[in-house]
């Protein structure tokens, strides 16, 4: 799930199809007011009551980091989520072994008619503790301008936090002593920061499959707030193919299968033109569309109705601003920002995420490389598929005799797409209203996510993401989560464990 | 001087135009037989009596490195090899300044009818300890297989080595009571590992430009020895241009001026594919021939004598061999073994030597490169000019538009070429059939070093390098110098002092 990348820019607004405002919110009043009063004032008070338990819990388990690509507290991740689950009142938990690391799959039946999935991971991120200002696994407070006491710690924002928010608005429920509104399904994955390699087995076992079926739709909890009090609810997001391209002389048999002496070059072979000359038939000239044969046969272009809500989005957008934050001065083809928007939301690209061959340190090393790499995301649109792009990727290159070179896949989503009339969003907007917080409705995330796993069969259910708070830095340095929140439009701890139990609430009542 | 690189590979033979005959040299003779007689037998025994100095004054300064890309030792560098070459009789030493680290200036008149120029460095190359298998600044003696005792130690072959064996033939020459047959003008830079940038400026200084054009050639102490006792002659080299080729946000006006995350693509333009189209313009589709506007006006293909010579460097070459040794299974074009080395003595190239943009880590990262570097070698030869060749890239990109493409030059040298009829080349023949060392011609080194700033204006005097023994890993861990030769067919350290020995005197007497 890269879309969290982003947030070390935070520019996360731009990315979910949204338009940010531009930094400094007025501070209108001295405190949040979302939800002091009305029905559930009984789990308000308890959620309070709870606020040092939850910040605890959170804090605890960041202190354990479970990174897939370091195999590192793997087993013990899965274990000590399970032990959450336990507490939180999930009555069968259970740790799932995949061909990878284990995920945990959770049920809590309380004979509700509606049934909530839960899509959540345990793993969190590399990180240099070097490069941090606060321990990263401490989850020490740290005070941010203009926004509150944070917790600082890997995970705090990605996805623990949010996640812990929600497990406190279990226990501040059955503290008030009140039973759920809706039965929940969880699943949690270890593997969600290496793209989730055996996340479709687990939510294949025919017993996690039948359990997930039965659900109204699946959510993530995620902290969605700007810092102008809106939150985003995407209604899908694009599909990414992770991959290296490797041109070498290993496999193409000609030039050299190590790195020789570049003036070589007269006689053998070079893998690295072999490289260039099979990149730039994947765009056009320009750099800016993708070119493989075929690649927009399945795109479906916006729709009014799309279009309609990015225009509606991008209202208040200070344009220059938002040019500023990004350190760039012109859109592509210098389209006007709604074009721009339009192009972010609909099209697929071809990008390149790095370039790797022979020397890359500082000045010069006469060599001619055995290897070179293009490290290439392809973003996909509905209703491209990951399988289908994966096939005409590979047919475009040997059609133009480039066989040789390596298409070698990391990993990978389908685009997703949810109905906005599906319960689960309906009830995310209604939610949001409610608490006095603007919902910004997206076409689709232009990031990427495991959420067509849920939205595509067998599974078949909605899928979205939903959240109070906000975080920030979540593959970077200080990493933070919000928990005192000095910013009347943005809710800190109690009041977004708040804004789970209002969720729980109006989906159980939607109709 | 990059061709030593190539010694890292054990494959200097074909970089130099000449063609290797394979490994398992047949053991003739249990010693060699260089010049043990003759009327030079008082300066042969002087030799061997200073056989430890020799050893010692080499390890010594081994022991002190010079390196110009980390600013390390320079001055100090400078100052020591100046005492080296006033003890070995130089009398005007002079440590000269200029923009970059100082060189050193030394002459030696003792009114001989000819003037001989040498050409040497003080600098080595960049090293890490962790990867030597012997502490790099210890020079201490390994055994060699099928070589015999060598001097393992950064910069023992590199040149401190062969530069430190010139010294003991002059050191031998008077300790037998004699004085040297030929006047010496010597001029050692500290730049050379990082491309002489300021060499010319310190030739050009006028009383050293002065002595230098009295010179009837100029050549460097090198290492030149196969395994199977011949040793090349190189009559020019192939000229370069290292340079960085980039693309950026900042210089683009286009794309994001830092990395941002890849999903930005569908709105902004990205700095790696620009690299891209513009590195593809540079060569023909297949990545092995030149393309930029201009380039070949001035190649000029090779004689007929020239061609002459590589096919009787060939003569003997185990082709199968050769690929093996080299990684590779074909030749450029497919062509046969005599075509791909007239290529590689005729041929303009441009490199690759590595490209650097965005993520270069294992696997992936979802960003959009607001950066992108590919690291170009262009090997020039005649009658390209440096300049020449610099404008006509600019030009190239520019008139494609490129025109916000940087292209950073960090060095480089024009092509070089000497006569074989000149005293010099004479000379090195006579003295290796005199040793009965076959003198394999070639055509020109297809590495590159700073010969032209010798053989061009305003010096204008032939240049070559010259030695026996061998060495090799130069720019690599583990790089050594051979001291006690178990092969007949090479010369150790005494023999290799006597070769010099000859060479002067052999250069006395030519006509």
């Amino acid at each position: 799930m890269d879309f969290r990348d982003f947030d070390r820019l935070n520019r996360r607004d731009i990315i979910r199809g949204t338009a940010m405002l531009g930094a400094g919110a007025a501070f209108l009043q001295p405190l949040p007011l979302f939800a002091q009063a009305g029905s559930l004032a009984d789990i308000r008070k308890a959620a309070a009551a709870g606020k040092e338990a939850s910040i605890k819990r959170i804090r605890d388990w960041v202190a354990l980091p479970s990174i897939a690509a370091e195999d590192r507290n793997m087993p013990e991740g899965a274990a000590y989520f399970a032990e959450l689950a336990k507490d939180a009142g999930f009555t069968h938990v259970e740790v799932v072994p995949t061909d990878g690391h284990p995920g945990v799959f959770a049920t809590l039946d309380v004979g509700a008619p509606r049934t909530l999935g839960l899509y959540l991971m345990y793993d969190v991120k590399q990180y240099d503790p070097a490069e941090w200002s606060s321990p990263p696994l401490e989850g020490k407070m740290v005070e941010r301008k203009n926004l509150g006491m944070t917790m600082v710690g890997r995970g705090s924002a990605n996805h623990k936090g949010p996640e812990g928010t929600f497990l406190a608005a279990m226990h501040a429920i059955r503290a008030a002593g009140r039973k759920l509104p809706v039965n929940l399904v969880l699943i949690c994955e270890g593997e969600e920061e290496i793209g989730s390699p055996h996340f479709r087995q687990l939510v294949t076992k025919p017993h996690i499959l039948a359990a997930l079926q039965k659900c109204d739709g699946v959510f993530m909890p995620t902290a969605m707030q700007d810092m102008e009090g809106g939150a985003t609810i995407e209604l899908g997001a694009k599909g990414i193919i992770e991959l290296e391209l490797v041109a070498s002389g290993e496999k193409w048999g000609r030039g050299p299968k190590k790195d020789v002496h570049s003036s070589l070059k007269a006689m053998l072979d070079s893998p690295a033109w072999r490289l260039v000359q099979a990149l730039q038939t994947l765009v056009t000239p320009d750099g800016n569309t993708p070119a493989i044969d075929g690649w927009f046969e399945n795109v479906r272009k916006l729709s009014d109705r799309e279009k309609a809500m990015i225009r509606d989005a991008i209202k208040h957008t200070n344009e220059a601003q938002m040019k500023d934050d990004l350190g760039v001065t012109r859109w592509i083809d210098d389209l006007s920002l709604e074009d721009a928007m339009v192009r972010l939301m609909q099209e697929p690209t071809v990008n390149i995420e790095g370039l790797v061959a022979g020397y890359t340190g500082p000045g010069g090393k006469t060599i001619l490389p055995g290897r070179a790499v293009a490290k290439l995301d392809l973003r996909l649109v509905p209703n491209q598929t990951r399988a289908e792009a994966t096939q005409k990727l590979r047919a475009h290159l040997d059609k133009r005799g480039f066989n040789d070179v390596e298409v070698n896949i990391s990993g990978g989503y389908d685009p997703t797409e949810t109905d906005e009339n599906s319960a689960l969003i309906r009830a995310e907007v209604a939610t949001y209203k409610k608490l006095g917080v603007r919902p910004n409705l997206s076409v689709r995330l232009a990031g990427s996510w495991p959420g067509g796993t849920f939205t595509q069969p067998p599974v078949s259910v909605p899928v979205g993401r939903f959240g109070l708070s906000t975080g920030g830095n979540a593959h970077a340095p200080d990493e933070y989560y919000l928990i005192d929140s000095t910013n009347p439009k943005v809710a800190g701890l109690v009041d977004s464990t708040m804004g789970y139990v209002e969720f729980l609430y109006t989906l159980a009542a939607i109709k």
